[in-house]
């Protein structure tokens, strides 16, 4: 089993910690969540990110709400505070749902302690899901792999590994399956403009002990035009229906791209990824998110200081879709914990799972 | 005629000055060339940039070179050296053939006023290149206009705007005289990593006074795809016989999702850029930079002082091509000075032109 060279989240007493991604890759920081409004506002400032992660910092902010009091008002309302959040992740609604189910039957006496034990049962499954995810992938990166010994070229985005879940990661998994298993894999990683979440994905790979290089989000056509790249995986924050693809910003291309060079384009993510209630992409809401984060850019300056520098003047308009659709036609196969299908068979091969209830 | 709102190169006695490229756009500074080493670091620097003003940098380095001596040795050595700065743009070489051809019949006595002059005419050729760019790309954004009044989203990438030639522009050549004809233009302007020439691109459209929004290359696939951009238009560094452009990285993908979403795609250069001694893009070169333009980036600091951030730890594996290849599947037409015309139809239309003689 993967562990984590560092946790991500964890329970801490009556609190809980995280360690703050907003901090990284230049320190590494913890967060102490107290409440619920701090665990609010840790998923909305991303302080954790990822799908997965939010999911379970969410849960765990359902047990912080109930700290004080546990009746039903109490837990409606956290549920409503931390269900809007961040409108594109669903796995934020699924641990949500799956809470709700959890606690709304008990009588408020009893559901403390059944919160804390959700929501660290959700963090357990999530370590399952990736290392069962892993597993799946890595049987497709064996065949991508051809003869052995030859090293595999793996393009990323944004960061989908184990920071943004509370295992081996989703897009990553794989990744770190194929090291576990003598695998030789390198990893191009995209930048991910405009918060560079790829800057946390090197961070991780490095930390990991993972062979990687840094690109920038334009250089992925050139590359995957140039043959240069055996498969691109990435994680995604919403699988509709029919199989189209929520993710980062910039996903999109990669998928056009890797279609145009006749490279597989596989998607990672927990099965709780799945929003059956959405028929197709359209119907996925997608974050705008403020000006700033396209118009400035924090980094380390000479002194190995912290900063953020304006690169543009501040009153530039700037548009900034945090996401973007990757429509099905253009995904070799979406990887869950289940195995790994084609997008347009999920609707008949998965009948067994509703839509996630409101939460 | 299109008014340049600050000129980006001049003679200046017997130097030349030009706008440095590197302090923009967070400075307005000179630097003054007095022989050819100066030119030909300024291009390689990218203290001017750019294909068009890349040429009219190399003619003026010709003339530089000559100052203290004119004969066959100096003025071939001069070739050469200018010749090496940069492998991908092809106008560099046109410009040098031209010198070339002006300034090999002439006895050396003759060759430093008729090099000056030459060098001259390659500046007033431009702008009005530019200038007949912009008119043979007003029709095509009138088409895209429709209705009176509307108001046009025009999407582009990297900067060709004024500040990379002598006169209005290439790609922006078309906005600009929209602007003059009152035809309502808004322009969309990527980022450009990872030397985020876009924005020079912002800079020069606000000192022009064009509405314009900046977006994160990675939001170009999901503001196509939902139907927000009228039109593309990028400049070239070299194009091939058969259509195939090269130019600046990432403009593959949004030729891509252009040509996903069915919105019209052009590339406007100088009839300079095509170059029939490449059959296709397999043949243009394209240019690997340093690690450290992905790695690091510039900006103002809170005090509004110029730093450069390390984004990542400095020992981290980049890949960085400046460059990429868009088919000319791919592009609606390619607008040069002659008009505007199918990629597919380059070879056979332009017949009156050789390849550019070895400088």
């Amino acid at each position: 089993m993967f562990v984590q060279p560092v946790p991500t989240l964890c329970r801490h007493g009556d609190g809980v910690l995280i360690l703050d991604q907003t901090a990284l890759p230049y320190r590494q920081a913890w967060v102490e969540l107290q409440d619920v409004a701090g665990a609010a506002h840790a998923i909305r400032s991303m302080q954790v990110r990822g799908a997965p992660l939010i999911g379970a910092t969410a849960a765990f902010g359902v047990a912080l709400a109930l700290k004080e009091a546990a009746d039903d008002d109490t837990l409606e309302a956290a549920l409503r505070l931390l269900g809007a959040t961040r409108p594109t992740a669903v796995n934020l609604h699924w641990a949500l749902a799956r809470m709700a189910a959890r606690l709304r039957p008990l009588p408020p006496a009893q559901r403390r302690e059944a919160a804390w034990a959700e929501a660290e049962a959700i963090c357990a499954d999530d370590a399952a899901t990736c290392q069962a995810i892993g597993e799946h992938g890595l049987a497709l990166l064996r065949q991508a792999s051809g003869r052995p010994g030859r090293t595999l070229t793996v393009m990323t985005h944004c960061n989908a590994g184990w920071l943004a879940t509370l295992g081996a990661g989703t897009a990553l998994a794989p990744v770190y399956a194929a090291q576990a298993a003598g695998l030789p894999v390198h990893v191009l990683v995209s930048e991910t403009r405009p918060r560079n979440q790829g800057l946390l994905t090197a961070w991780e790979l490095r930390e990991a002990g993972v062979p990687h290089t840094l690109i920038a989000d334009n250089a992925a056509g050139l590359l995957l035009a140039r043959g240069e790249v055996d498969l691109v995986i990435t994680g995604a924050d919403r699988i509709a229906a029919n199989g189209d693809t929520a993710n980062k910003v910039g996903t999109y291309l990669k998928a056009l791209a890797a279609r145009a060079a006749d490279v597989p384009f596989y998607i990672a993510a927990p099965y709780s990824t799945l929003d059956f209630a959405c028929a197709d992409g359209a119907a996925i809401p997608i974050e705008h998110r403020g000006a700033g984060e396209v118009s400035s850019l924090r980094g380390l300056d000479e002194n190995g200081q912290e900063r953020t520098l304006q690169l543009a003047p501040a009153d530039t308009a700037a548009l900034n879709p945090a996401f973007d659709l990757t429509p099905a036609a253009l995904i070799t196969a979406i990887i869950t914990e289940r195995g790994a299908i084609a997008p347009q068979e999920l609707a008949s091969r998965y009948t067994d799972r509703a839509a996630p209830e409101a939460a």
